[in-house]
């Protein structure tokens, strides 16, 4: 009889495998462990296996290419360390086991990399992968992270971490299960960029045994435990249908009565622009600037970002291009600039607008080379301040942008306290863009990199779709576009909520704009203002999820 | 010609005399400092300037009393330790200076404390502070702290700190100046508590030269350097007539036409009662239970808490206590209770509810002492959870609750999701009690304790009012009580304001509740509302007070 758990879709799809467990904790050799017997060969126990993690370490990387490769090359240097198999002699010839020599002397070596400066500080986490993994096979104990397979499978873990998916290969990854997080969490974002199938904060994920056959869900959030091969076959063919559907919508984002609803792309950088286009956005919604200004000693120069911004805006003509100034912040410190103090909740510190309010010359000059990228490229130039809480951030905010030869400015709406003032925030703002992953930590004060808070970091939660409700609606009575840029865009049935709501633009990461595309266009208006109503009128999130779907009845044959 | 900076009030009052500006960093000792001439003499200076500092805390204890005298006399055995001393000589003898040694023989003992477990952690910063006593007295650079003075004087710091405030001896203390923080800083709140007149966020206040004379208005925010001695007089006469005002003031709260508002005390023990006794408190509006359950080995037993409940109950036979249930979590840890991870916010972390509802069993323990601490007291108990965030929260606590047998089970408003969704958790809510504190902190994104973010952490910023309004409204349309027990309600005119926004109580440190009580009693309800109104249409925090005070008229001679 299958079994069926019931956790949050995050990310549309069916995925059909073997259960595979995240490995995260090693066990720790015992502080006191000594070693019995012959040290000359402990010794070469403990020194073949940093030589074998290492050469794994590279034959990963060489399967991995890209980013990931430089990573995983430089944590099997680590492991090949001659000073470190030297330390690890000598701790076992001193009376140490292997594992316990291994810990010890990179212990040593942690303590050295933290104390190094901030880059070297930030590579401990890859010491102490490397350190697990030799630990790991020295005590016969699975080697921590994705695990391997020459299968397909269904990853079930706790939670997903970035450094956890580093080295995951979407190929062999059919869907994910976690028992937290929530749709904001790594694991959604990071499911729906590769596209593939994933529940979140379903309970008893904990309990899947090992190779259990899965079959989830990744609309309704079922996780069935071994299902019997109809239904796998039926979720499988709704998938097929769903993404045959995915791939035939073109064209600009549309309702089903033609209400337009231009759905453009979050991007990162020029990087992200290819993806961008294949997947038809009509423009990009959201612009981070961080990469420029992030982990370098100097502040990008003038032409630099000059370069960087006018990528973007070439690449769209007739198209908008939003662009957000710097968010940087005690979360995201900027090397170039004087520490400030640690402050004890980093997301309600100094960040985004803030910090550039003490840093007029750092904004005063991305904005300055904004306005001369826009020049000649026929692109139409938006841009806007992140964390604006009140109308003295807006009225600010633009006038710096007016000096700078701007004609666009905007506000992010990701506070609540913006939310709430739009009518007199929308004096000071030409547009607003609501970042649906911050305004729901906020609203909910639930940090969205904690775990075990995944109801809390819903944007279905009716509390959020209250303050995009009246977002928006000041924007329009004030004659503004009010676009949402945040993750909820990405979910098709939310993005034709959010259209309901009021929401003028939907912006999201590329890989989710043929979906959304399909979802728009099998909804009316009056459907999606209806499925808005009724979410809003519901008790939580998920009452509100169920009770927007029955008002759009055309996204069943999404499988939504 | 008198300059005047302005800043914010946030305890009325007018205060005179000279600045003296609050020390906190002193010069650190060259890494390579050697002495020169002669060691004996160097030691002996050393441990002179070491013993001559336990002196100088012992006595500071003595005139202090109470639970400093016992923090300043275990840094007086810190400065005197002999193994100290014998650490010092050794490193004078071996080339340091006595600045140096002293230096790097408390890092030693410092990094011994604070590895010591988690009590004696919690000292290091009592030896950082005795380590700077004497360094500065080595290096003759002024002694960290309150400034000494046989004359009252003005504090201007950068902001306080609990720590700095710890020796602080208020009959010298005028007033207090702070370039930063916000209304529910620790200033304004231990300003309040002391009745002395203070004025934060003041740009300026770092460039009052020592001595200079200043004219501090905590109602208005004026800082007056070098004042007429007129202008002196009228505020000191303004300030003496609203002393004797609020010492008049007695009887129940309410407006000048008859609408009763309650005034309650805060308070974190039975040790509060007599001040709320002595003020005039009808009963408890915020019983915060945290003293039984932190900094001890154990959860507290029934009998325990039973008598510490019912000390407070049998205060109030005939009126009402207002109890939260324990508000711990990552800020506040349990040390009865296996540490969590370390969140990186923990204010938008695990906390208050939260934490409860994964260990249910000390809650019900809590809720039983309650229902019995209630029985026979007279008292009207109610039992309310910090961090109510939505619907399904305020139905398992009341269900928690009326399994306990609670008749009265309410929840905390402080999180904005609940605040805008109060129309749904007053199905499941006895009552609602406005945490305006942490309710500003999430509304504006900031940081209570984070300083240079003071416009967004005060009461007064428009969109908090708009949700206060929203919480009281949901409560009357529900035949609920709605309650204010922030550091709002110490506001005298904002306290009006909250009347007309629909607060049914206000509830708020003992020494507000006379001055409070006078501005009630100078305000008819009809003034309140549109006072209330005004506020809610202003842009700004700042234009919400001067709308609000316009429109409040009989403050005037309360000189608010």
């Amino acid at each position: 009889m299958p079994q069926t758990l019931k956790g949050a879709g995050v990310s549309p799809g069916a995925g059909h495998g073997p259960a595979k467990r995240l490995v995260r904790d090693i066990p720790a050799p015992e502080p006191d462990a000594g070693r019995g017997g012959d040290a000359a060969a402990e010794a070469e126990r403990a020194v073949g296996a940093m030589e074998e993690t290492a050469r794994d370490l590279t034959d990963r990387g060489q399967a991995a290419g890209g980013d990931a490769a430089e990573v995983l090359n430089a944590q099997a240097l680590m492991a090949r360390d001659p000073a470190l198999a030297d330390d690890v002699r000598k701790r076992v010839e001193e009376g140490a086991s292997a594992a316990r020599a291994v810990s010890e002397a990179m212990a040593v070596y942690r303590q050295m990399l933290a104390g190094a400066g901030e880059y070297l500080a930030a590579r401990v986490a890859d010491l102490d992968d490397v350190r697990d993994r030799i630990v790991a096979r020295l005590m016969g104990a699975p080697v921590p992270g994705i695990p391997e397979s020459d299968v397909p499978f269904v990853l079930v873990a706790e939670d997903l971490a970035p450094a956890d998916t580093a080295a995951l290969d979407p190929e062999r990854v059919v869907a994910f299960v976690t028992r937290e997080g929530g749709p904001t969490s790594h694991t959604a974002i990071l499911a729906r960029s590769l596209g593939l199938p994933a529940v979140v904060a379903c309970p008893g994920a904990e309990e899947v045994a090992e190779e259990t056959m899965v079959l989830v869900d990744g609309a309704t959030g079922d996780v069935v435990l071994d299902p019997d091969p109809a239904a796998v076959e039926a979720a499988t063919a709704a998938s097929a249908a769903r993404a045959a559907a995915a791939a035939r919508s073109t064209g600009p984002g549309r309702t089903a009565d033609g209400h337009e609803v231009p759905l453009l792309a979050n991007i990162g950088g020029p990087k992200d622009l290819p993806a961008a286009l294949e997947n038809g956005a009509e423009g990009v919604g959201l612009y981070r600037t961080e990469f420029l200004f992030l982990d370098r000693a100097d502040a990008p120069g003038h032409e630099e970002q000059v370069a960087a911004y006018r990528a973007v805006l070439e690449a769209f003509p007739g198209g908008r291009v939003v662009v957000r100034t710097l968010d940087a912040g005690a979360d995201k410190p900027l090397e170039f600039l004087p520490a400030g103090e640690a402050e004890p909740n980093p997301a309600l510190g100094e960040r985004g607008l803030r910090m550039m309010r003490r840093l007029p010359r750092t904004l005063d000059a991305q904005l300055a080379a904004l306005a001369e990228a826009e020049r000649d490229t026929g692109a139409h130039l938006q841009v806007m301040a992140p964390m604006v809480t009140d109308t003295a951030d807006a009225e600010w905010f633009a006038a710096a942008a007016a000096k700078a030869g701007i004609q666009h400015a905007g506000v992010m709406i990701e506070v609540p306290a913006a939310a709430l003032r739009a009518r007199h925030i929308a004096r000071h703002a030409d547009f607003f863009s609501i970042g649906t992953n911050d305004l729901t930590q906020y609203t909910c004060a639930a940090d969205r990199e904690t775990a075990g808070l995944g109801r809390f970091q819903d944007p279905w939660q009716p509390a959020v779709l209250d303050l995009v409700a009246a977002s928006a609606a000041s924007a329009a009575d004030a004659g503004r576009s009010c676009g949402v840029c945040g993750e909820a865009a990405a979910d098709p049935l939310l993005a034709c909520v959010l259209a309901g709501l009021g929401a003028t633009s939907l912006s999201m990461g590329a890989s989710a704009l043929p979906l959304v595309r399909a979802a728009l266009a099998r909804a009316e208006l009056a459907q999606c203002r209806a499925a808005a109503e009724a979410a809003r009128a519901a008790p939580g999130p998920e009452e509100a999820r169920a009770a927007a779907a029955e008002r759009l009845p055309g996204l069943a044959e999404l499988g939504l």
